[in-house]
C-alpha cells in the first residue's frame, strides 16, 4: 500500500482531468476497476458535473526570470482548479491571488476554487514573505472546458444481492493521507476480498470528493436501496488512534460493528456521532438517502495540522499504519459478513450437550468451561431476534468465538440460519 | 411589575370575595382581562363553588382595650375564610386559634381555613408570648355567605386555535412572591404579546389557587383539548435561581423548551420532575386531563423560609428578579412558537449552496464557518420528523442561530414549513 | 428450617433414587406435597428420563483391609450416579477415578457423572497424598436400573389461575447450603402462605436440577402459560449478602419486585443480569419459554470456596440466614400480590380529600404531610397504566405505604381495582 501511494504521490489530482484517469489506470493494475467518464454539464440533483481542469504548467516569475512559485517543484502551488492566466501584475494585485499559512511558515497549503472561476497560488509563509515590490510574471497553463467526471469502481458479487458500499474520494494532488492512503487501502481491501466467497456484494468507489459523490448517487439511484452497510475511507495512514464517525442514523449495524471492532482492536479509539460536515458521507447520509454509511479513519480530517498542507507527505504516512488500517477494515467487514441471526431448534429447555461430546461429562465443578457458556449462550438468544453480535455484546464474549460456537451448534443441526426477516 | 406588586400588595385576597375583585380591577389598567363571576354552589368536578368572604375588620384586644392582634396592620393577622366571631375569650381558648411560626419570631405566619368553618388569628411568636393570662374580646368582622368566585381571563388570538396556557394564582393576601410577583409577570408577559403576531392562541388565567384551576377547567373542559403548552407561574421575583417542574408528561414540548432555555439562560437553575404537590399544575396534570403544563418559578414555593409569612414583603422581591423573570417566560415562548418542523426540498445529498453565495468559494480550510455548519445541519435533518429544537441540541448550537438559519434557506427555496403532522 | 436441613443433611440423594424418595417423605411433614414417579425413558424434550440409581455401600479398602475411603464418613465420596464395581486395582488405575480439591486439602469435593456410565470417589487432598503404592480393593454397592424419577409438588390455589412458580433441586447429598437451604426455605414458605388467602396461585416445585425442570415442563407444558412470575431457589442459607439474578426478559415484574425489596431490605445485594449458566432458571428462562423467573439466593453458587464440597455443612449455614432469607422472599411475594393497577374514579382535577377527612384542615403550611403526598401520588398515577410499584418507584414512597394509601382511596370510592387488562 505505501509503496501504491509513493507511486500515486507526484500526480496532480483534481475533480476532473487527466491526473485522477491516469491515478484511475494506475490502480487498474491492482484491482479491474470500471472507469466511467460522465460529460461535463450532466446535471446531476441540484448539481451540475462541471468543466474538466487540465493543467502543463505554472509559476510565478520575478524580474531576473526566476521561478520564485514554481508548479512542477510541488503542484500544491496551484489553487486546484484555476483558470489559466499570463500576466504581469504588480506585488499587491499578486497578493490577492496568494494563499499561505501563517502558522506553518515552511508548509505550502492545499487550497481550491472548483465552483468559481479564479486563479490563484499557494505559498508557503516564508516564500510569501520574500517577496520583493516588483513586477512579477504570472502564468498559470491550464485549461477549463467541456470534458468528463472521471471515476472508478469496482463491483465484487457476493451471495447475495444486497451490498456493502466502500467509497473514497480521489480528488487530492499531492496529500498522502488525505487521501492517498484512502486510495490505496480501498484497492488493497478490494483485492482482498476478491479472494473470499462472500455473503454481501461490495461495491469499491474512487469518486472525487462531493461531486463524484452526488454524481454516482444521481446516476445509481435505484441501486441504493440495496446498501446495507457502507464506510467512508479517508486519512488511515497516520500514526494516530482510530475514529469511527456513525452514520446519521446512529445504531445501524455498521456503527455497531465498528464500535465493537474498536473497542477490541487494542489501540486507542474515539467514537463521534454523525455530523453533516466530513467526506462523502456528507452525501450517503443525506436525508433524502438516509444510508447507513459512517466513516473510519486515524485523525480524521482537519485535526492534525499536517492536513490539507504540502506536510501530508510520504513521511507522515507508514506502511505499518496503513496495514494496521486494512486490518481494522477486514476485521469490520468479517463482523458484518457473519452477524446472522440463528434459531435454536431445540429451543424449549437446553438440549443435551453432553450426549454430543459438548459438555463435560463429569458435574459439580463451579467453574463452567468458557466454550460451554458461549454455547449456552448462543442456545439462549438464539431465537431469531438477536444477531451474534447481540449475544456477544450481552454475553460479554469475543465475536469469533460465539461465531465458531454458532457454527459448532450448526454442525450438529441445533441451530438453524435465520434467512431474510425471521425476526 | 415592581409597581404593580407594590400597589396590589395592601389588598387583603382571598380565594373569593372583593379583594380579588380589586385585584383583578388594577390588572385591567394593564390588560383588558375579562372578569367572570361564578356563584357558590357550582359543582365543579368533586367540589362545589364555596361562599363568598368578605373582611372588613378583626382584632384582639386585651383587658385595658389595646388591639395586641391588628388586621389593619397586617391582613395575615386573620385566619383566611375566618368565619364571623365576636367574643370575649380566656388566653387558653385563644391560643387554641392562633397560628404563629416559633423558628422567625418575629414573622406573622399565613394561614387559611377555606373548606373547614373556623376561626383565628396568625401571630408572630413573639406576639404570643407577651400574651398575658387575662381575657381577651376577640372580633372578626367577616362574612360567609353565597355570593361568586371571581377570576380574570385574557385570551390573545394567534394564527391557530392551538392554545398556550399561562396561569397564576390570585388568592394570596399580602404576600410578594407567592404569588404578587406572579401576577405582575403574567399580566406584563400578555401586555407584551399583545403586541405581536403570534403562532399560538395565549389564554391567561388569573384564578384562586386549587378552586379557581378546578373551576375554570370544570367550566372550560371542552377548550382543553387545544392547550398545546402551559405554564403555572409563581416565586418569580425573589433572587434565587430558576426552578422548572417538568409536566407530568415529562417529555413534552414545554419540558424540552424550558429546559433549553435554562441551560443557556446563564443563571443556576435546577429542572425538577412532576411531583402531584404544588401548585395549580396539580390540577392541570390531574390524570383525566394530563396537559403539558409546567411550572417555572425562581425559588420554589416551600422552599425559602419568607414562604407564607409576613416576611415575603416587598423588600424580598426586586425589580430586576422580576424582569430577568419576564425574560425567560419569554424565552421560552419563543422557543416554542418558533418550534418547527421544517422539510428540505432537496434531500438527496446536498444542495449547492455556493452558487446561492452561502457556501465560502475557496475550499480546502480546515475549519468550516459555524454558519455553513448550521446550514448543513439544519438541511441534513429537516426531514419533517426533527424540529429545530430537536436540531439545535444534536448541533449543540444556539436556537436563534438554527432558527435564522432555517429562515435564510427557506428565503432560498431551499426548506418549506412543514404544516400540520408531516411528521 | 435449620432443624429440618440438619434432619435431611445425612441422607445421599441424587437426581433419582431412595435418597430423594426419603427427602420428599420428610417434606410432607410440613406441607402436603404430591410426590410424582416419571418412569426411566421417559422423552422429555431432547432429553431421555436416565435410570434409577440407588446406592447402599461404596469403599476403598488397602491391603490390610481398611476402608481408606469410606461412603459411610461421607456420601460425597462417591461420584454421584457411579455404576457397581467391585474389584482389585493398582494405586495408578485406581488414581484414575480419584477426584481431589488441592485447594483446600481437607475436603472432600462434590462430583457427578448422570450421563456418562463411570464410577469413581472424591476424596480429600490429604486422602490422596497418603495412598500407597499398592493394591486397593475397591466396592462400590450401587444399581443403576429402570425405575423413576421422583419430585414433589405442592399447588396452592389463589384468588386466580395465574401462578407463581417457586422451584428448588432436590439431588444433591449431603451439602447444607446448596441446597438443604432451598428446600427447607421452600418447604416453610408453602406452609407459611398456605395460611393467607393469595391473589395468586402458587406452585412449589421440588426437584431435581437440570432433568427436574425439563421433566417438569416437557410434562407441563399446557400450564406454563399460567405462570406469571417465579424464582428459583437456593444457597439461602450463608451469611453472605443478597444476589438476585434476574429473567431473561431483564424487566419483568419479579425483577423488579426482588430488585425494589432488596434496596430496602436493609442488608448488602447484588442484581445481576441473567446469564444462561446456573440452576433451573435456565430451563424456565430457555427461548422456547422464555418465563418471567428469577433466582433469588445469598452468596451465589460457584462464588463461596464451600460450593460443592464437605465444607458446606451444617456450621456453614444458620438459622438467622435462612429466616432473613424467608422474609425477603415473603416481601417480594407480598409486593407481587399487590401490584395492582387501580383506576382513579375522579381523574379529572383532584377530588375533595378535606371533605372526606383526608386532607389538613388548616392550609398554608411550607410541608405537605408525607400521607397526603402518598395521596397524592397514587391518584395522579392511578391511570391504570401505572402499578403501585410503578407509583412507589415514581414517588420514592415505601411501597407499604403507597399500598395502605390505595386501600384508604378505595374505602372512600376514589379508587377501582383495574382487573385484567385495562392498560
Amino acid at each position: 500500500m505505501y509503496h501504491l501511494v509513493a507511486g500515486l504521490y507526484p500526480i496532480c489530482r483534481s475533480i476532473t482531468g487527466n491526473g485522477v484517469r491516469a491515478t484511475l489506470k494506475r490502480l487498474t493494475g491492482i484491482v479491474p476497476l470500471a472507469i466511467h467518464e460522465v460529460p461535463s454539464g450532466t446535471p446531476v440533483f441540484d448539481w451540475v458535473v462541471p468543466k474538466e481542469w487540465n493543467i502543463r504548467d505554472a509559476y510565478v516569475k520575478d524580474s531576473l526570470g526566476t521561478r520564485v512559485v514554481d508548479f512542477h517543484r510541488s503542484n500544491l502551488h496551484v489553487l486546484n482548479y484555476s483558470i489559466p492566466i499570463r500576466r504581469r501584475v504588480s506585488l499587491p494585485e499578486l497578493r490577492e491571488h496568494l494563499f499561505s499559512s501563517p502558522e506553518h511558515p515552511d508548509w505550502i497549503p492545499y487550497r481550491t476554487s472548483y465552483y468559481k472561476e479564479n486563479w490563484g497560488f499557494c505559498v508557503s509563509q516564508n516564500q510569501l514573505s520574500a517577496l520583493k515590490e516588483e513586477e512579477y510574471e504570472v502564468c498559470i497553463d491550464s485549461s477549463l472546458e467541456e470534458g468528463h467526471l472521471s471515476y472508478g469502481e469496482f463491483y465484487l458479487r457476493g451471495a447475495s444481492e444486497d451490498e456493502v458500499i466502500i467509497s473514497c474520494h480521489t480528488c487530492h494532488p499531492s496529500l498522502c493521507n488525505d487521501n492517498l492512503s484512502g486510495l490505496a487501502l480501498v484497492a488493497f481491501l478490494a483485492k482482498h476480498l476478491s479472494t473470499f466467497s462472500l455473503r454481501y456484494s461490495y461495491r469499491f468507489l474512487f469518486i472525487p470528493g462531493t461531486i463524484g459523490a452526488i454524481t454516482w448517487l444521481a446516476l445509481n439511484e435505484e441501486k441504493t436501496s440495496r446498501i446495507k452497510h457502507g464506510l467512508v475511507v479517508a486519512c488511515v495512514g497516520d500514526g494516530g488512534g482510530f475514529t469511527y464517525k456513525k452514520s446519521r442514523r446512529g445504531n445501524a449495524d455498521i456503527d455497531r460493528a465498528a464500535a465493537y471492532v474498536l473497542r477490541n482492536f487494542g489501540r486507542d479509539y474515539k467514537i463521534v456521532d454523525f455530523s453533516p460536515y466530513g467526506y462523502d458521507e456528507r452525501q450517503f447520509c443525506s436525508p433524502g438517502f438516509d444510508l447507513p454509511v459512517g466513516s473510519l479513519t486515524r485523525t480524521p480530517h482537519g485535526h492534525f495540522p499536517e492536513y490539507h498542507t504540502s506536510a501530508d507527505n510520504l513521511s507522515f504516512v507508514a506502511p505499518e499504519h496503513l496495514s494496521d488500517s486494512l486490518l481494522a477494515y477486514l476485521s469490520v467487514l468479517n463482523v458484518l459478513e457473519n452477524n446472522r441471526r440463528y434459531v435454536n431448534l431445540n429451543p424449549k429447555c437446553e438440549p443435551q450437550l453432553g450426549r454430543r461430546g459438548l459438555y463435560e461429562a463429569i458435574g459439580g465443578n463451579a467453574d463452567v468451561k468458557s466454550s460451554e457458556l458461549a454455547m449456552l449462550w448462543v442456545l439462549n438468544l438464539s431465537d431469531g431476534h438477536h444477531t451474534l453480535l447481540d449475544i456477544c455484546e450481552r454475553a460479554a464474549l469475543p465475536f469469533d468465538v460465539i461465531l465458531s460456537t454458532a457454527r459448532v451448534l450448526l454442525s450438529h443441526q441445533l441451530l438453524e440460519i435465520c434467512e431474510g426477516d425471521c425476526e
